[in-house]
């Protein structure tokens, strides 16, 4: 199998399956799948050096939620939704009652694919400001701020140190990065969540590869959210011939004539709406204990 | 090679001339290429049945404009690009000094990129009622109007029947018609215009097919203006494939795996701006004698 | 009182008994309150010719809504809302169960005030095509066409002439109008619907006069519904003199400093989101029996 | 006179002058204008602590210029308006040749008439990653980084917060703060930009009182560029009243009964993308010697 690139954990695991030889079994990588109010939950934990090595990605926790039934509109899924990926959310982050936390949303909201960080921040309540002037009413509330870090691009600033600025004044207790992510694989295209507690390269989703955000760059422990929002042209060809039955064709070639090409949704304006709305719910809920659907929807509205 | 599907006359041609185990002449379609104030312009004429079947496009002429330079962004290739689409859009309107047009933008500018339509109105001069309202300064200016038509999924209403609409009211000398359209080749995505005196099927740059905007259904000859914004995942998967050395896969295996996915450039939202800007000012200096760029830039902005 | 612009007839009729002299009778105007599920409504209903020339209104029924529990964000009060817009348009439109409906938005969407119209839409949902083309689901449903009429100066068109035109091809039993309208008082700037069967002049609410919409000019029952969303600064300017105490300056003299010049909630952008998705549901659930606002959110997002 | 707010200090000059029983003189204020280009520039030196009290400002230089002719739309008024700034802010910048500059867009860009600072930054050139990453190309070049910092509200964070952690890190030489202001004549609403050394307290332009950015406050000096875009509805009452030859009423009436509207231009849209424009190409002029108006076209588009 080609070395294509993927953001998630599970896949990367996947792909390390099918290419072993022998059995089913690598060091230093843990999996476990389970249900969550429906929604199926896959957790790879990286533990080792060998696993690092194979899956390519730092040693931590993944969890991934599969959202199909969200696709599937049906009735009560997105608040169903919403509640499973706060508690996944809650498992990570380990927060004690007074912490605080910084949201950031990164990514280019010009660019639909690459817009999930910032039109998630939209729905992010910031209430660190309401616990220190309205005390009477959110005293009790924990204090969370939320900024969008922008791209390279047009900032001139990697996200990694505006977050680790704002860290360094701020100190809040943990960090939570939302960010797009690119799949190798079609079938995970916007229907999939990874949340992590090792962090996140951002912008790696629409293939432009940048400074970390981790504990170690921002001096803060960080749960990164991802989505994926896009595979490119060279995986998908690569993808369907396999499955078709034909050897995937050299990844070179493939990439120099798909250069700058993605494949996503037809719908991807509207997914990723529905996506950067259920992520910061799931924020909202993990972050607030005794908080529903619809306070959010009067807050954030 | 296997039956992918394009809007584009000329890749139509070039995918026959690829299976023709014969000579490279195909009875009922002329092929010219020329060149534009430097931008490579082929124009493929249907005259015939023959024409008709083995491209599967209605008789007439398409002409194509590639736009490498524009994406290249050389210095003044917007105004010289603009200029070249109004003199080819120029040649197939065929227009008489008093003769009034409607321009149409089809699609959904909800979906970056079936947005090229509603985008191009954006940019182009509404006039007739200046001609009818100040006829002291814009008395001998052409009565051009300016609609969109939306999509059927939030209207209830086909593009075609309320084109017909106006133009039964309207009464006006020629339709340009702009949309977005499929291309069966990465390489022309956002890089070519095709223009077209045969009419346009509104909706099929992403899928939908629907029905025909020709002389036939809204009584009025028809000028279609299309820019291929995406190619669907199948058709790129055979043709990298093929590029790299391989057989194409089956293509009702590939559509099963790559249902709902496009292929589009990674920086689709700006492009798709670009080129929808670059069509309207084209269309603008085609329907006025004597206008500028730097006119439209205050008449629009 | 100076004689400002109002385009609702519950505010002609105050600035009409304020002026009035004598009794508070004025004959050819009836005027009825009502609570409709917790809103406060008022039913003015000119009957005659000397209503007409006191109110500056044609002659027909308008009924308004105060929405001052919305803006205070109770609990229910979105679907409560919509439930009771429902009501009173039901009662204006007087449709039988098959009758076919095309709702149109009027106005400018890249201009905040007089966006009402356009963002309606968005929340408007259309059926003919549905019940046409998927009748085994929805071959029950009233046939719903929607349509945004843009505006003069970026069509060259007036939105009476695109109505009339889709009238006479598509043949609807009723026109709804949706547009944003002016107010002579700042307490009622997207406080108040008013819904009326005397049809609509799109525009006023911005100050371009235009083209009546009614029967008359479209040939089906047009019912309107309006949001004053801006007053203007002349207009203030008078009310606040009063109510300080002071004679009213000169009209003329204020009109000439303040041209151009729009009073409007800081918050108009948000205001008018919530007030068009409103109006939108209310339209939606008198339409089709049985619907719920969880259906419409499911059908529109 | 009654005591109404405005940012800009050549209206406050202008207000303290009519209330000034005695002579035209106010010791502790400098005030000189000359022509830049066509343009009419005011500059107002607050030099004394009698000054600061009279006009409300903290100590400064405040420069105005009146845009009438880029209203007016004349030919080339927009790369002579932003040439003009340029030569204004070069002045007040005073920069050495390796300077580096962090450029600040505050404001809410969901609210129109707040929504100045960060449209001006989507035209702002980042060059400090290009300088750092391309250093045969931009070596040269000035390092410029550029930030929107939101507003409390979404954020949880006081802008100078943000400001202050960012050149904490960074270290910039200095900082271009760009936000709306609040007038407190109409004539001067979405016509002039007032520039100063005294730093800015972002927000007030549409009445939310924050922590001011300033040397003192984020370290660094401060040059705030400013539009007037809203003048709230109390003062333009008291304004016209005023003009049209009645005393203005109570201050504290009016506001009570016009709290929370604004007064602002009907085309506030149209008019807060062009100014933000001229400003952001001003700003770009300002930092890159040699840099034209055609270039910025290339570079931010």
């Amino acid at each position: 199998m080609a070395d294509f690139r993927t953001d998630l954990a599970v896949e990367a695991r996947e792909l390390w399956a099918k290419s072993a030889a022998e059995t089913d079994n690598l060091p230093g990588v843990e999996v476990q799948t389970r249900d969550f109010s429906g929604f199926e939950v896959t957790a790879v934990k990286i533990t080792g050096e060998e696993g690092e090595n194979a899956l390519k990605k730092p040693r931590g926790e993944y969890v991934t939620l599969e959202l199909d039934e969200l696709i599937r509109r049906e009735d009560d899924a997105f608040s169903r939704g919403a509640s499973a990926l706060a508690g996944e959310l809650r498992s990570l982050l380990r927060l004690a009652s007074a912490d605080s936390v910084l949201v950031a949303g990164l990514g280019n909201e010009a660019v639909t694919p690459d817009s999930i960080g910032p039109r998630c921040t939209k729905y992010t309540m910031a209430t660190r400001h309401l616990a220190q002037h309205v005390p009477e009413h959110f005293g009790t509330w924990r204090h969370v701020s939320v900024i969008e870090t922008g791209v390279l691009g047009t900032t001139g600033l990697e996200s990694a140190e505006i977050i680790r600025a704002i860290c360094e004044k701020l100190r809040p207790d943990r960090v939570i990065a939302v960010d797009a992510l690119c799949s190798a694989s079609v079938s995970r295209v916007c229907r999939t969540v990874q949340l992590t507690d090792a962090g996140i390269v951002p912008g790696s989703g629409v293939g432009n590869s940048r400074a970390a955000i981790n504990e170690g760059t921002v001096g803060v422990p960080v749960i990164a959210v991802g989505v994926p929002t896009v595979t490119d042209a060279a995986t998908v060809a690569a993808e369907l011939s396999e499955l078709a039955g034909f050897s995937p064709p050299d990844e070179g070639k493939l990439r120099s004539v798909s250069d700058g090409m993605i494949v996503t949704p037809r719908e991807i304006d509207v997914r990723a709406g529905d996506i950067s709305k259920l992520i910061a719910y799931g924020i909202n809920l993990a972050l607030h204990d005794g908080l529903t659907v619809a306070d959010i929807d009067m807050f954030v509205s």
